[in-house]
């Protein structure tokens, strides 16, 4: 866990036990209890006794050894429990006796779909572990639980003995990533598909083009990337190998083309497909655009048909997404050919031009052996029941469509941009416990997927905006619904952001290193106890920024704002902290003499101020380290009141609530994470 | 520059000044004095009055918008001026007035060799830049040295006034990484590159086959890797975009397929290469062994010719790297058939026959317009003047054929495998101020290589074994002669170091995350002190440990020693402190009172001895824990007497010298930084 300066070090050994995330860190030898750290939770978990010993020979066996994917998990488990506990463990499967006895019934479908069977039981005694999965997915979730359940301390390592029997709740859970508005490099993608596997994610939702930027090289027509990408696109060698890769790691690749709208990119290369004369250039802003595809043209679907065709030999994914979203319709009214064409065609309105569209694109994508998939816009009458919808909009959007017979996943409450909590998206459920569709209804909504939208995302910064958030809503999509305790859920997701980060994920080193490009040195320390009580404020408030100060896609991402995490460990840990503590203030002086040394360590320095304003990114920043300081103050005086029961003086608790609204104002697009914990205690104050 | 914990914070404002590196930090703004941190120094510099503010409306300008490698370089130097001041400014070039103006003569030389002119002139004032080069590559070494020439402050960034006139005082300046003993993942390469680029190095040496694994593909022989890489291997298409990766750096690429000897992993598909019967298998411990291509049938020489005609489709640099290296001879000895080969043709003893097979490379080369590069050992009698020799010998074997007429390069000095000091590598001259050589000799010594064997390297680690050391050999390679201040080489490093980070490496963030790793939590301050004073072992200690405890290319490096950069700060800057210290020990009370938290911060705590001992990694370091304290204590101690001028009592000295020579013994492949100059001050207590 990230240390909250102050108090812990104040807190060990007490506090500790309360606090919880700390617990989760590598338990101690004796007794070898099992503390269970595993994110997603399995179905059924059953703590055995004893442990299974990870000693020299340690090995895992199958027979399956023709399998080559079976084989490359094996030896991608292996790879991690060789660092996790120093040993050489053979990469290759032995035959035989092994500690670890892998059984896969099959190697599952050709083409993984949502229909893949990805159970699994794991069985672990003192003697061995057993793996059984009837695919080579199942037995790829098996490993990756196996792989969280080492432990390790002075003596070695070991698995504790459990019996699991495990299967997901859903069988869509993805993350969407946009490559569009920022480009973010293929070896990005492959880390992120490593952390996907680890959490049991299974679609590569993969947001190909959009108005910013096409970024997938198509041979038929080279200046859609030739014209829409700044160069900055995959090629097809670099798309088939995440494609190959994800598979590997039992994960499918879903590619989306956004269309009609949302193709400013496309048209910059192709004029002809636009619904306006153009000429048109790569969208540099942000929001809602006019370019749109003319959906009166023969040559636009011979164009989407071709297309789609290429695509098609990179991505053999059933599911060929469309977008669909977000077209307004504008150039469809000012162009009169498309106006006539809606009125001859019985076409009223914009909704309707579009389902015309939508229907000219089935028999494309069925051609070419492809599903449709869109966003919420794409549910207009007449459509198929086999198209699915992805909803954006809220799990009202996605009951109704799954009452007229539709499939789909939710991403309303997923969207990694908005920076939300962790417990924010994983309160969000698919079919929440009090939905009134029917059990047949219900079972219609496959899953659904997290949104890293890249506005304000690129490669440097990506991984800490996916990550650890996204384990809390993989949880939500695997684990059953009863799954649900926020302590809990944060317990684990601070180990598995370790985990997580031992992949090579850089979400956690990310804030430093930035801070040291900031600062133009290593010795960042003294910014620390700000920067872990600050984090990005909400995607609305950094958009409204962005429209008033001219920000593009050309905007360098090295702000303040783009070094802190979202949902940093202070925010759940000092509420939880604070709230405790407002239970009975003078019955706890462990707590009291925590908060005490938590409030000093925000008094500031001037090596901070000095740090700050030597740059002129952080300078921006620098009304929070005054406000910091001044909440300290608030804090160390309103502890002094409720611990020692004397009443503020008057007007203290409205000098210090004034004090409060003040901070919440967003500055240089950072938040605080600690003022609504620290409003009870001004609240509680008498 | 990376914290000594303890006497950082005492020192600030007064030993600042002689400490030096933390001088070179970035600079106030008023007076916006010029402080150089460039690395590599250019060959004259001088600096102006005044500075070009870098400001909103800032751009570089140039005429040549039709090189596209041009472009790249200027779009690759604006998205660092980007990130370094926060400002927009266009990738693309602009025409006419910009603040800076780039003129170039020419592209160069369309496959750039060691005689491309890489000279560039650079004039900066308060009105505006002018890089002036005769090729591309010229120019790029103009705008590196633009983006290190940039401060920034809390009002703003700005490049002050100086005019350079710069060329490398080598025209071969490389660095060597085998990518067979460990595989080196192709994103690794590829930022390595950017790292390259930035300190002017421009020779890539890819050592693509060794005994331990083939790593690139054919499709003439795909046995090559299908048997001999563990399928671990860059593809075709990603040999390809790493050359263009490096032709747009101005770096060339200069493949190495060790041959006769190192040979294992090609015979492992094709057994009918070698000297002896087979069957073999991909080689996994470390050292020289006996597999050796069969120089006496022309089916050897057959195959050369066939896959160096494929690899040149690959590699247009007019160099092949041969190896020719550690033949021991042994097959061609134990094969009757070769012996008697040898008796027909005349040829005594293993170098005699290695001789031969030279020779029947060298037509095989040219014909695939290559020229022959080999380390020491294929000096051999009767070849052509035209082959290079790379000397891992030193430089006496250097000058030997320089003197006989062959071109060479040096690398004996700078392995940075070895873990010597930069100190150590900045001292080695590929031609010695005493050097003998004639001035037309000498120019026949191109330049050198820094070379990063990957025994104990992996992907994970090779950032933290390359950087920043490499910068200081570049540094040697490029400045005149005359630029050998060790203690400025030193302060400018640490920033350079951090300028390295931000492109992406990981040299800094590796120890944290290591260490994170290893321990299970965040929380890892407390390892800090006894980390910044540790540094891995020399080479020959780790391959003793190695070779006793059965360590191979499968052993994970994950221990301790991996966590550890080598020459940490506190190497040269605790050695620099103690020494000025030892000059006045009564007159410093300034330097008494770091020396003294300094050593008060080695004498550990329980948290540090608990997190070590809960790792099978670490804790096999907990000896040096107990020695830091120890060696905190005698600094106390020693300290105390010389400043105090009291002498120490009888067998004192005695105790402090074994307690010294027993921190000198290896722990944990790890040794102490500051050792030498607490024997220093040992030595001054009467």
């Amino acid at each position: 866990m990230k240390r909250i300066t102050g108090w812990f070090s104040c807190v060990v050994g007490t506090v500790v036990l309360m606090a919880g995330p700390m617990m989760a860190q590598k338990t101690s030898s004796m007794p070898r209890a099992f503390v269970n750290t595993l994110m997603p939770e399995p179905a059924q978990l059953t703590a055995g006794s004893g442990v299974l010993s990870i000693a020299p020979g340690f090995a895992i066996g199958t027979d399956k050894h023709d399998d080559a994917r079976l084989n490359a998990a094996i030896a991608w488990t292996v790879r991690r429990l060789k660092m996790q506990t120093g040993l050489v463990i053979p990469e290759a499967p032995v035959s035989g006796n092994a500690a670890v006895v892998l059984t896969v019934d099959g190697p599952g479908e050709a083409i993984q779909g949502p229909d893949e069977d990805e159970s699994y039981s794991l069985e672990v005694t003192p003697q061995g572990a057993h793996v059984h999965a009837a695919t080579d997915v199942g037995a790829m979730h098996g490993l990756e639980t196996l792989v969280q359940l080492v432990e390790t301390d002075g003596q070695g390592s070991w698995i504790p003995a459990v019996t699991i029997q495990d299967s997901p709740r859903f069988r869509w859970r993805g993350l969407m990533i946009d490559c569009s508005r920022h480009f973010i490099p293929v070896d990005v993608i492959l880390r992120t598909l490593q952390g996907m596997a680890a959490v049991k994610l299974n679609v590569f939702h993969w947001h190909l083009s959009d108005d910013q930027g096409f970024r997938i090289e198509s041979r038929i027509f080279p200046k859609l990337t030739g014209e829409g990408s700044d160069g900055l696109y995959y090629t097809q060698e670099q798309a088939k190998e995440v494609v190959a890769y994800a598979r590997n790691l039992g994960i499918r690749v879903v590619p989306e083309f956004d269309m009609p709208g949302h193709t400013t990119s496309w048209v910059v290369g192709y004029p002809e497909l636009a619904s306006a004369p153009g000429p048109f250039s790569i969208e540099r802003r942000f929001g809602v655009f006019n370019p749109v595809f003319d959906p009166t043209k023969e040559s636009t679907y011979q164009f989407i048909d071709q297309f789609v065709g290429e695509m098609a030999t990179i991505f053999p994914d059933a599911y060929l997404h469309i977008g669909g979203d977000e077209n307004n319709g504008v150039e469809w009214k000012q162009n009169p050919k498309i106006q006539a064409f809606a009125r001859e065609h019985h076409l009223q309105g914009t909704a309707a031009i579009q389902a015309y569209f939508n229907q000219r694109l089935l028999p494309i994508l069925e051609k070419h052996g492809k599903k449709m998939i869109g966003w919420d816009e794409v549910l207009t009458p007449g459509l198929p029941k086999d198209v699915m919808v992805q909803s954006w909009r809220g799990f009202d959007s996605l009951a109704a469509g799954a009452k007229q017979g539709y499939t789909g996943i939710l991403s309303a409450g997923y969207y990694l941009d908005h920076m939300d909590t962790a417990a924010d998206h994983y309160r969000v459920d698919p079919v929440p416990a009090n939905s009134t569709l029917t059990p047949e209804q219900a079972a219609r909504i496959l899953g659904g997927e997290a949104c890293m939208w890249s506005e304000y995302v690129d490669g440097r910064t990506i991984d800490s905006r996916i990550w650890p958030r996204t384990a809390a809503i993989a949880e939500r999509l695997w684990s059953p619904q009863s799954v649900n305790n926020i302590d809990d859920m944060y317990r684990r997701l601070w180990v598995e952001n370790l985990r997580l980060e031992s992949l090579g994920l850089t979400q956690i080193s990310h804030e430093d290193a930035s801070l040291r490009a900031l600062t133009g040195t290593e010795e960042i320390d003294p910014l620390k106890p700000l920067m872990e009580v600050l984090e990005p404020v909400d995607f609305d408030t950094r958009a409204n920024y962005a429209e008033h100060h001219g920000v593009t896609t050309q905007s360098p991402l090295d702000n303040l704002v783009d070094a802190l995490p979202p949902d940093p460990p202070s925010r759940h840990d000092f509420a939880d902290m604070m709230s405790t503590y407002l239970q009975d203030p003078m019955g706890r002086p462990d707590l009291e003499a925590a908060l005490t040394a938590t409030f000093r360590s925000w008094m500031g320095g001037s090596a901070e101020m000095q740090l700050m304003s030597a740059s002129p990114q952080l300078k921006m920043g620098l009304p929070r380290a005054q406000q910091l300081t001044e909440l300290g103050t608030l804090g160390l005086e309103a502890v002094g009141y409720l611990s020692s029961g004397v009443p503020a003086p008057a007007g203290w608790k409205a000098r210090q609530l004034a004090l409060l609204d003040e901070a919440e104002k967003p500055v240089a697009s950072t938040r605080f994470t600690v003022l609504k914990p620290l409003r009870d205690l001004v609240n509680e104050v008498k």
